[in-house]
């Protein structure tokens, strides 16, 4: 690329930063956004746009990722020998930067067109689901979701979006007593009561760890045109069991049909974040993109989960910090010790410090590192913290634990009620879910390009002059629209029958 | 059930053995076998059939499970009264009773009809296999599959029994240099080098931990009409790697289609032993008798493999006394503390004790319950120890590493190179396996009845007369048959699309 003093791009990634950050190599004595670089800025770095006096904050994404350790200037390059963390990165300051937002009342909410189900919620999709108790049934399951789709009878049923297999590898040989049993009994808990399932039918072997009569008590599951359950070995074998599996289905599609979309407003939106194949522009276009359409979304009453928490490790006071009040930090905190443990007991530890190649390439700080994948949360207070897979009932912002690993992660967010979700992807994610339609953010232009079947939304553009909240506005639209029913593009390809992945935990004896 | 004192029923294990087992409860003064009981010898509890001096070994499945502490005689009840187990239970005997067994000559050893492979092994099947780095491919993976039989091709290539999608829940956000890892690459590694495998395509995404590349480099995989990959960000999205996927499908299938059957020895079988569902007739019918079918395999050259560490812990010094040598009864005792260490580091422990309802129930010491599991394997010197998914090279009876659940160890002993699989059954296990048939035993005629659709042979008639050897025999000949092509009752239900579930270990992070 040759030099040149004219037009070096830059991004601001939040209205309130005193730093933008340079697209293109910005040489010194050239002009951006007004202000004149007083030395080299590389590509990636950060440039000050106001002056920072000794001790104040450096805000990039909106949020504090650092302190000048002495007096900052305009044009100057902000990094390691200018900025300091101090205590901020020790000290969990719970909810001092609490704050209450302004909430849209429900008369000027945005809305969208969904079906509203018997607990109250409301689904953006409208599917039948057979789900499985272990292993063993996998097969019949997929038999009997194949057997309907064959017949050809669903054309009679034209409000129901599809019957899904959703099987998995364990449920079994595992200690019924333990973490791991704990985590898949709420995972299937929640996808049985996701506001996108119309009915469930749920299939057992009749010898495995886990029993559907326990956990159908454990939730106070009744059988119902909504929910039925059969076990292969009661039933006489496989054949028999597709068989009635397929009737059971039958069954269920009259009352699944009668689901029509109603319009509902925005605050029944409950948002999934998630972030896969990350690259060096993830966290200056989509990333924080998709944070201006959760901010968005947080005035319009809904609710955003963000998770990965390996990816924040180490920058969690940023969280604690903006907790609504203390006992939600600590829940956070509770986590990460927990994952401390889970690390070193398997092997490993948690190390999400930036590396030599992450600081030449301008990520300062860990806190600007963790914010480059937490800046898809946004900005507001943090309203909960939920384990793995369980129910999420705060509006706003919350936080859910669980791994990085994108069909895992994804698997907890939809078992938490997630009626929709928004996949930031550098490298270019091929993920899609059912239940739960998944919108793909490309944060480059060039990958956009060359996966334009499998991605929404280019966010590439961001580096061009759009800025953060042109896109987080067309992200939100976006969303509306997808939650009425508009197809996203993984959707279009039928993405969702092996992205059913619920995180595995425990011995497998 | 009413008492009588004319013909309760019983088992004799093994022709060595100096008790049988009592399938109805015998009254004193019964006669059985010709030997007249000289106590309430309750149902699965064992009868003294010859004099046992003090301290000589209590013989069942032809294996020692104890020591007579005093004088039995025949027709004597056989339990914790008259029987210790003394140090043999703590000290490995390593080799002591390892034995050079006759192995038939090549010429007299039985034949099936099997698929001669490039490397010199010999497949039961042929199937082009569909497998993924990653989850993330998983969908584009089921497609390829999926678009190929709708397309309806395989019809012109009459040899090949499918094209099938291996596709499982891992392959990122993992240790790249742990032991999950390890695991991952040779499990997917034997599952290309199968015998019963014609073609593999390995399709990935691109950005995951578990790099094709890298994986191909280890074992030294190269591209060819017998292998194929492509990842997902390369193709430039879904829908192109489908059309390619399939492309590269139909490009190996007329190879695929020139392998044809040629007789073959017995000796090139690989059979794969499990159990899953188990109950209280498992160790007196179906086990015993496949361990019978197991002693023939082995006089006819094959090799047999036995797993499920979980359900021999506490009884491997059976195991290391039969050994060929030290270091094979090393190997496994270092599984055992690797298992021990697994358990305790997920927050369990290992522990096979018969409890007070197995005792109340017959088994009089923690040899016999483990030889209730292991009488599957038979009574041949062990002749190999190996990792899960560790290429099997040995001939005879081998041990792999496993866990007890059913896909998990299936899969580990598939990618250990088996090419036919018995598995038995108690409660009715729906488990089937591609590319590996797979043989079901019921160990009970009421549940064989029940589920006469899913199971191939009933071994519950050994209750009602039918020797072990006779039905050792029976499963021996379903081996060859299914070997050379005749189809289980698993194959016609279409089973083994969902059952490759290789074991994870490690953090998801
Ligand atoms: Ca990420
Ligand atoms: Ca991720
Ligand atoms: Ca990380
Ligand atoms: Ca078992
Ligand atoms: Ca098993």
């Amino acid at each position: 690329m040759s030099e040149t003093l004219s037009d070096p791009r830059s991004v601001l990634l939040h209205a309130s930063d005193n730093v933008i950050v340079a697209v293109d190599s910005i040489p010194p004595g050239a002009t951006v956004r007004g202000i004149t670089a007083k030395a080299r800025i590389h590509k990636g770095h950060k440039m000050a746009t106001a002056p920072i006096a000794e001790g104040a904050p450096v805000l990039k994404f909106g949020q504090v990722i650092g302190f000048a350790s002495k007096l900052i200037e305009p044009g100057d390059w902000v990094h390691e020998q200018n900025v300091a963390v101090h205590d901020f990165a020790r000290d969990y300051k719970f909810a001092e930067g609490a704050r209450q937002e302004l909430i849209l009342p429900v008369e000027q909410q945005a809305t969208f067109q969904g079906f509203r189900r018997a607990n109250g919620k409301f689904g953006t999709r409208n599917y039948v689901a057979i789900m499985t108790s272990v292993n063993c049934s996998a097969t019949a399951a997929r038999f009997i979701a194949k057997e309907v789709e064959r017949s050809g009878i669903l054309d009679q049923f034209p409000n129901v979006d599809g019957v899904i297999p959703l099987v998995h590898g364990t449920g079994c040989a595992m200690d019924t007593h333990g973490e791991g049993y704990e985590v898949l009994k709420r995972t299937q808990w929640g996808y049985a009561a996701n506001p996108n399932m119309a009915a469930v039918l749920m299939v057992g072997l009749g010898c495995e760890a886990f029993q559907i009569g326990k956990w159908k008590e454990a939730y106070g599951i009744v059988e119902s045109d909504a929910f039925r359950s059969m076990v292969i070995q009661d039933m006489g074998g496989t054949r028999k069991t597709i068989e009635a599996g397929v009737q059971a289905v039958l069954d269920m599609l009259p009352l699944a049909n009668k689901s029509v979309r109603e319009t509902v407003p925005a605050s029944e939106l409950m948002l999934a974040l998630q972030c896969g194949g990350s690259d060096g522009y993830s966290g200056i276009t989509a990333n924080p993109a998709l944070g201006s359409a959760v901010d968005l979304l947080v005035k319009h009453g809904g609710t955003a989960i963000l998770s990965e928490t390996p990816e924040i490790y180490g920058a969690e006071h940023l969280l604690t910090y903006r907790a609504a009040d203390k006992a939600v930090g600590e829940k956070l905190v509770d986590l990460i010790h927990w994952w401390e443990d889970y690390a070193a007991r398997n092997g490993g530890e948690m190390n999400n410090n930036p590396s030599p190649g992450n600081k030449a390439g301008g990520l300062t700080t860990i806190l600007e590192k963790s914010l480059g994948a937490a800046a898809k949360g946004g900005t507001t207070t943090l309203r909960g913290v939920y384990h793995y897979a369980e129910p999420v009932s705060a509006k706003g912002f919350v936080f859910m634990d669980t791994p990085g690993y994108d069909p895992v992660a994804a698997t907890g967010q939809v078992a938490g009620g997630a009626n929709v979700l928004c996949f930031t992807t550098g490298r270019g994610s091929a993920y899609g879910c059912k239940p739960t339609p998944s919108i793909k953010l490309a944060t480059n232009t060039d990958m956009f390009k060359r996966m334009s079947e499998d991605m929404d939304i280019n966010c590439g553009d961001v580096l061009d002059g759009v800025s953060i909240e042109q896109k987080g506005q067309e992200i939100f639209d976006l969303i509306l629209a997808t939650a009425s029913g508009q197809k996203t593009k993984s959707e279009d390809l039928g993405y969702g029958d092996a992205e059913f992945v619920p995180w595995q935990l425990g011995a497998t004896m």
